[in-house]
């Protein structure tokens, strides 16, 4: 296994990476300062120390850091959508799999938190543009695909946009909720987990019940 | 009407406010300034200068801007819960009160969004403390008292913790999801306003039907 730490940390030297793996080290190593830092204490020069390459070197496929923070955001969008399609297919039936993909929603911004921030802090209407707008907006039409599968409706069926937008106002503010610990502080004796599943539950039982 | 900007901005005079009377306007102008340049742009020193006294005047009611950033947390949550009670009980139907108080919510932090991020952002686990806690808490309950009133249950039923942190999961992200224009990217020809409606009625429907 390749290992970070046992690369030497010249100046200048990024040769040992082919075209487009430096691209993938400094994306994979970013993921993880993020989390250790937030946002706020993101450096593009620390993050090219970690990965053993000059920040010129990282500089070339980043033009700063706003850049790469963009790219982690799209990056976390695509696996974002990966975690919830299949926890959605996972579950061999539509309306179980839209239950799994609301609780693959909450378990992604619980073990990413920052990630999870990054990611909606910019996928706002007036910022996100390019390759993060992209990757949002595909993690969105999948939603729309799974409420459309759960309901047995078309996608463009009208009902499917509201249901969407409920269903992610639900898991968003869940996720937010526990995020800020909130989650922890009303649980009780239930404890965290079987809370988070009664929440989805209950906002599932109405699509259980063929309504919408 | 007093007008602030009539009031000479001299260095030290406070004798014009009463006892308590600062506080009161350093709050009042305090939102005013926290929505025109969110907490990043937030400054005691500007406070100080826009209601007229010195700073020094300023620092014997809060000691530091972080001091005065939870006072206006605490009176944000102060006023969210007067705004939800208003909404919830001038309905005249507890059902329709709920969602009345729902959209409240969602009004609320489109009105004042940095005073909404600001109070949710400092309402986590680990950070609330004292008045601030005491507000945020005393909201919370308000909302357990609407949620049983609603289901025609006690308070203490088990059923309420969770539908309660159901509703609040769902005004929460809408309330974000809103903010971060997300509804208004979605709405379509629809509108955010009827969008918004929309969402909410569809999440009450199994309140309606008699479940939880």
């Amino acid at each position: 296994m390749f290992t970070m730490s046992t690369l030497p940390s010249t100046d200048s030297d990024d040769s040992r990476y082919h075209h487009g793996h430096l691209r993938e080290a400094l994306l994979r190593e970013g993921l993880r300062l993020l989390e250790e830092g937030g946002e706020a204490g993101f450096s593009l020069r620390e993050l090219a120390r970690r990965v053993g390459v000059s920040a010129n070197a990282a500089y070339r496929h980043f033009a700063s850091k706003e850049a790469l923070l963009e790219a982690l955001a799209a990056e976390g969008f695509r696996r974002f959508g990966t975690a919830q399609l299949a926890a959605a297919t996972g579950a061999g039936h539509p309306l179980r799999g839209f239950l799994a993909a609301g609780r693959a929603y909450v378990d992604f911004a619980r073990a990413q938190p920052a990630l999870f921030r990054l990611m909606f802090g910019r996928f706002s209407a007036g910022r996100a543009e390019g390759e993060m707008s992209e990757a949002g907006e595909t993690a969105y039409q999948g939603l729309r695909h799974a409420v459309a599968a759960a309901l047995g409706k078309g996608v463009d069926d009208p009902v499917v946009e509201v249901a969407a937008l409920h269903a992610w106002s639900l898991v968003h503010g869940l996720a937010l909720l526990v995020l800020d610990g909130q989650l922890e502080r009303r649980a009780g004796t239930a404890g965290v987990e079987a809370r988070i599943d009664a929440v989805l539950r209950l906002a599932m039982a109405p699509w259980e019940a063929g309504t919408p």
